[in-house]
């Protein structure tokens, strides 16, 4: 017997409503009847006819509606939303495949323009940072989050690809950031403004000790490594910088990864490269008008290196030794040993036109848990197996190293950093740890998540790469 | 002419090399040299063979390594680091497809047994958690860690199907959880232990005003639902709640979405539906084996339970107003009005047996921006348009509600909840201008994702089901 009603409880998927980019983007819905929503972002009354442009976010080109001259206009301006149905024909105008004929409209939230602060008008990145709970409504700072987003998932698609783990470091930690001073701390108890809360409490650490905010995951990482091979994360950093710099944020995302190497730095920067390739071509294909949109129209140069860069035809990035690096520089400047923001800009923009890897920094610059290449040299002389990868206008946009894996060596650069003594006590011991049992050859790089967009997008400053940038003096919402 | 020279240098992606469930799901590797590196999970000399289990941890089985006795097997024992290379060839042992026959092999890192603190014998949950930066090395925590990666991936693959844009919501807030002080806050810059640290900066709050840890990202996504439609985020959350329960941490992630809604609550309830069955059956045919392991051996019931409620055989989950749940409760207990945790695990573990979205709770007992079914009601008798999904042993999963998009409604609740003065001014101002500027009726739901782990993995709490767990009293690494 067939049974209706068994099968009507039968579950399937709710499939939401098509968005205005699959709307337009659809082969078959010519002529056909659809409903859609989204913002009106311009207006252009006519005598006859009224055109309007509106968005639903999903796209950086929203759809033209046109609306014939029997309906009474007036609520429609530019935020208000509204929800249209009509039929999707092809357009008669230039500039868009298809136009929606609107037989029905609803405003479903007004706008009133005298103090809507998204006008047409061009407004500024401070103004706009001033109302950043407004800001996306703007197409460049729409287009910023779409392009985030692609780049997202395309970093972890290809780590998906490359059978690395996904890992949720801690954001709140025990360590100080290697002693550097720059953490956020989080307040003791007793300091909760509210004196009512603070009452409840005793005064003192809810965690027992000091807890900062991450500026990093990579020592975390390294202990899911030890357990997993390959692992990643797409975390957020904390840095407590009072310099303001259009490269810096307090609050920012950096991708890391740690994994099992069998092949050193070469593999590093290889996976590197490759991950970057990936999310930057697939940026290309997935929204590129939103990547047309971000790219000043009067630097075009910028966008043919970017897709230079990620060519199929183009060989691996070049890579060069810190020591040639500087000794390229000095044939062009008048430079000291070592390598300023300034300088890595004009390296790769200048004498590479491109991404460069610097690789073999001296040790006595870089981190402790870089591997030393050869201690049995004078210190002075020692350089650790790591690299930066430099772009152009920007500087570095990725570090990495193979990590120390040996304890006397590793041992000797915690000491010289100050964070362990005598005793190899204390907060840094299950690192060491992490190295007498059992460990292998390893190693990893941090992206700067803001930095990439801000490279791909062309877009001059980190704060408008991040939904809401946090900086020294300022939190909005 | 044919350039060789010009192709060798064309870019060419770097593959890493197979981990151990590659090697071992791959039909055509039987009899093929193969090399891999792993830890050694357990290894059973016996006098002319010894059989060794050596993970990667990239799945829950690792391959039985095979030891023909002229080696010299003195230095391995469990978690020491090796390189093996050898032949994959059928087992003629149970437990296992293929084992490798190995040729020869290298220590890659030694790990003395006297004092390497994960031994085979039954290990508590509390003294892994004292050595959490190994704890990986554990089955059960590194099949935790793959089913944590495999939801991960599946929830933001789902939300890409329905084309919402993935957005990072900020960390560091100006809000301080609506009021309710269990947020994290930060430091002044003159808390800062380091005296000369705090020379160095003017002592006042780095942002110049209160910074705290977010509590959820959905005031946040409001703002980017506004300009985007559908949005969502996979962000950590913070609460310095001080009770230790099973199903709590300070630091855990959530899955908040906000979206359009065309169909108010049922929308709501079928894509919170429609998101868990999906991933929940990802993690059946994605990594079978890291469920199985993880499910207690004497309650096969519960995987059972897990199993039918996401079966496309069984009909949409059942939802019941809050009135109703009352009621039912009251039929077999003495209660008053209000549903305390006992009572939702009651519900969804015996009445329901599954998982139940209650819907419709009274507005006096719910946040200030769920939206209010019919306001011309006598106040204590007004419900929100909101739902609890409940699931059996956890009781709350998930939270949602169509947001209050009516302005005066919304001040009302505001006023209500002391998040605003009369002149309407304040930290929340920019909440209360996304509903005066083009409004589109909207709603979402945050998804606490420990527990999505807990449920599913049958973990009894969610200190182990995150990476590092951090709660009162206590913070390593």
């Amino acid at each position: 017997m067939f049974c209706s009603r068994r099968l009507a409880s039968h579950y399937a998927p709710r499939r939401l409503p098509p968005t205005i980019k699959e709307l337009l983007g659809a082969d078959t819905l010519h002529e056909t009847s659809v409903s859609l929503q989204g913002w009106i972002k311009s207006i252009r009354k006519q005598k006859r006819v009224a055109f309007a442009v509106v968005s639903d976010g999903s796209s950086a080109k929203g759809v033209q509606a046109v609306f014939p001259n029997e309906f009474d206009l007036k609520s429609l301006s530019n935020g208000v939303s509204v929800r249209l149905t009509g039929h999707l024909v092809p357009s008669r105008g230039a500039g868009q495949a298809k136009e929606l004929q609107v037989k029905t409209f609803d405003v479903l939230g007004e706008c009133p323009q005298e103090t809507y602060p998204i006008q047409k008008k061009d407004l500024t990145n401070e103004y706009l940072r001033e109302n950043v709970h407004l800001r996306a409504r703007t197409s460049a700072t729409a287009a910023m989050l779409r392009l985030r987003d692609c780049l997202h998932r395309s970093i972890h698609n290809y780590f998906r690809t490359q059978s690395f783990v996904h890992i949720h470091a801690p954001i709140l930690t025990a360590n100080d950031a290697e002693g550097a001073g720059e953490t956020f701390r989080i307040a003791p108890v007793a300091a909760h403004p509210d004196a009512q809360v603070a009452q409840t409490h005793t005064p003192t650490e809810f965690f027992g000790a000091p807890a900062h905010l991450t500026v990093s995951s990579q020592l975390h990482l390294e202990a899911f490594h030890a357990a997993l091979s390959r692992v990643y994360t797409a975390n957020p950093a904390f840095r407590a910088e009072r310099s303001q710099t259009s490269r810096h944020l307090s609050e920012f995302w950096m991708v890391e990864a740690e994994w099992a190497l069998q092949d050193g730095i070469a593999e590093l920067c290889d996976v590197v490269e490759d991950l970057l390739r990936d999310a930057v071509s697939k940026a290309f294909t997935e929204c590129v008008e939103d990547v047309e949109i971000l790219h000043a129209a009067d630097r075009p140069e910028r966008l043919e290196a970017l897709k230079m860069a990620v060519s199929a035809d183009t060989p691996r990035w070049r890579r060069m030794s810190y020591t040639e690096a500087v000794e390229t520089l000095q044939q062009c400047s008048d430079m000291g040993r070592s390598l300023s923001t300034e300088h890595e800009k004009y390296l790769a923009e200048e004498i590479v036109k491109g991404p460069i890897f610097v690789t073999g920094y001296p040790r006595d610059i870089k981190a402790f848990y870089m591997r030393v290449e050869d201690p049995s040299l004078p210190r002075e002389k020692q350089t650790v197996s790591c690299f930066d990868l430099l772009v152009p206008h920007m500087g570095e946009l990725v570090g990495g190293s193979v990590r120390e894996e040996r304890v006397h060596v590793l041992e000797e650069s915690m000491r010289d950093a100050g964070l362990i003594q005598q005793s190899k006590e204390g907060p840094y011991a299950w690192y060491l740890a992490l190295r007498k049992y059992g460990a292998m050859p390893h190693g990893g790089f941090g992206l700067g998540f803001e930095r990439l967009v801000s490279w791909v997008g062309d877009i001059d400053s980190v704060k408008e790469c991040i939904p809401v940038p946090r900086t020294v003096g300022r939190i909005d919402l």
